[in-house]
């Protein structure tokens, strides 16, 4: 056998890249060989230590994910050595008030796989088998690391009700924000993206996204022309940003939705009395729930999304260190992935 | 025909009672002899001078009331002189993009009677035909100055989706959080107040409603108690307090819903991470449709409500400005009713 490494955070900004033995898998788990991991947002912090009261050093994180079966556990049915698969990161309790009424992917006590246990930062993951999803065997298992970010988007799509013919504004132009708009397309509707960054202006333009900076533009003005005065049918904020909840509430229609996305670590003032005038419904949403995977399996497997375009680079599982720097510094990336695996 | 008379808003904490001429119903309108007016939250803010940008001096203002026809205008059909009645005050322009998909209670350009246009605390209004209720005749006229704050309440509960076996908490237990309350129990659900109020939790109790002061108690926790851990169902936020905008968002369950009733005039801070953490939802809610004035007439003509007991004191039109200066001073009232005709 190889030999298999992972990444482990060994507290605030420091990532090491050490040999590990692979995890035989118990009952009801598979071990994976991980193709790559994509880098996500908590993953950053993570790395900057925001996270220390999850993540108990050494601990490999990480849950972007593409790989293969390498090992199945006792009992696991319904997978075999060699399946293509990813992994949906959550592995709740089945026992609060969340679990019981259906929602268990916002469990009350909710173990996210790549923060609060072990992640995909490696050559070998062992997993419940009840995480995985089979991808078709002709998959570009790059792409298919992309699987993971797009089901988000397509939770936030499908609970943001989004049809054809929504005129749809979406705040922020992050990996997330910028696949919430590429499914907003999909879905039919026509949407328009609010970005100050102008690497990702320039790369949601060049696949076909309609941009606008509100830093140069009165985004409310704006959405009021842009929908014959009738204000946006669905607006998503994607960027967790102060101004942000503020403004949210000013774009939309009368009986128009907020989708909140974004994550806002404290309080934020929102306009409710533009929700009172308006009856402005706010959704918020977090992860995603099994049939969300299947959508964004469906998307990737049919190459019906610029995926390649959103990978900014690939890069060995050894330069995890270099590029959370890099990141750090402000780096024009989208999405990198790492290699983890030969 | 006897005098008639009209209270006045003159300016900041100025009303004035004067006699006034009958206005002639013109082509799809009616006159009203006014029976009771109540005395609204709206109006007392009228009073303080904070909608001097809507209320040109001298205007009768008050939107709340019961009454019977007095005389029909040309082209109207469906309504006799003696008819009892009550007035939806809103008359909507019909044309803007609200009204054009059906929302016309919360027209962009909305004329609510009683601020934007001559109001009830008359002995004789002329108003469109459009904005009538007809009342059953044995209705009593006192009780049905209630309909309008009840028929708020039936747009909250219905917008809310209160049903039975909710867990629904109510932060207020002013006139519109008792109705809220009340309404939500006769749906069969099981109601919890938050009220700080000694005067409101008292009749709140009166009436059964189960009170709680969250200046005594820890009110997350008890609602996690109250509800085993899982967290409401359902909040109202009727009280418009900075407090309950970041406190609202703590107590609903995975997927809950919280309803903003409440008049925020600045935006104010919410628990963003919350809403995101439980996929919760956030309605703003506003004055009714048809629908929920015929929902709040067949409750209050079938004496579903405790209505008589939320009228504080019945009081001739002529003591409105008395009125007014009592509630400034912090008069223990939950409705007053203005008599406004013989």
């Amino acid at each position: 056998m190889r030999a298999m490494k992972g990444a482990f955070y060994q507290g605030k900004k420091r990532l090491s890249v050490e040999e590990i033995a692979p995890q035989p898998p118990g009952p009801g788990q598979v071990r994976i060989t991980v193709a790559y991991s994509g880098v996500c947002g908590t993953d950053f912090h993570a790395y900057l230590g925001h996270m220390d009261q999850r993540i108990k050093p050494p601990q490999v994180i990480g849950h972007e994910m593409s790989g293969t079966i390498a090992e199945i556990g006792e009992g696991v049915v319904g997978f075999k050595v060699g399946d293509k698969v990813v992994v949906r990161p959550l592995d709740p309790c089945l026992k609060c008030p969340a679990c019981r009424r259906g929602y268990s992917h916002i469990c009350y006590h909710l173990n996210f796989m790549g923060v609060d246990s072990p992640g995909c930062f490696q050559s070998s993951w062992t997993v419940p088998a009840h995480t995985l999803h089979r991808l078709p065997d002709d998959i570009d298992l790059k792409e298919a690391a992309l699987i993971e970010p797009t089901a988000v988007a397509a939770h936030d799509v499908r609970l943001g009700q989004v049809s054809e013919k929504d005129n749809v504004v979406v705040l922020g132009a992050g990996p997330i924000g910028t696949l919430v708009a590429l499914l907003g397309q999909n879905k039919g509707a026509r949407v328009l993206v609010a970005e100050i960054n102008q690497f990702r202006i320039k790369l949601a333009r060049e696949i076909g996204l309609e941009v606008v900076n509100p830093l140069e533009i009165d985004l409310a003005e704006y959405v009021a022309e842009w929908t014959n005065a009738a204000g946006a049918d669905i607006v998503f904020e994607v960027t967790g940003a102060e101004a942000n909840a503020e403004m949210m509430a000013r774009l939309p229609r009368a009986r128009g939705r907020i989708v909140v996305v974004g994550i806002f670590a404290e309080p934020a003032k929102v306009d409710l009395r533009r929700v009172f005038l308006r009856e402005l419904q706010i959704q918020g949403v977090r992860v995603y729930q099994p049939e969300d995977f299947e959508t964004a399996i469906s998307l990737v497997a049919a190459k019906a999304l610029p995926t390649n375009h959103l990978i900014s680079d690939i890069r060995p599982l050894e330069q995890i260190q270099a590029t959370f720097e890099e990141i750090e510094r402000g780096a024009d990336f989208m999405k990198v992935l790492l290699k983890c695996s030969k």
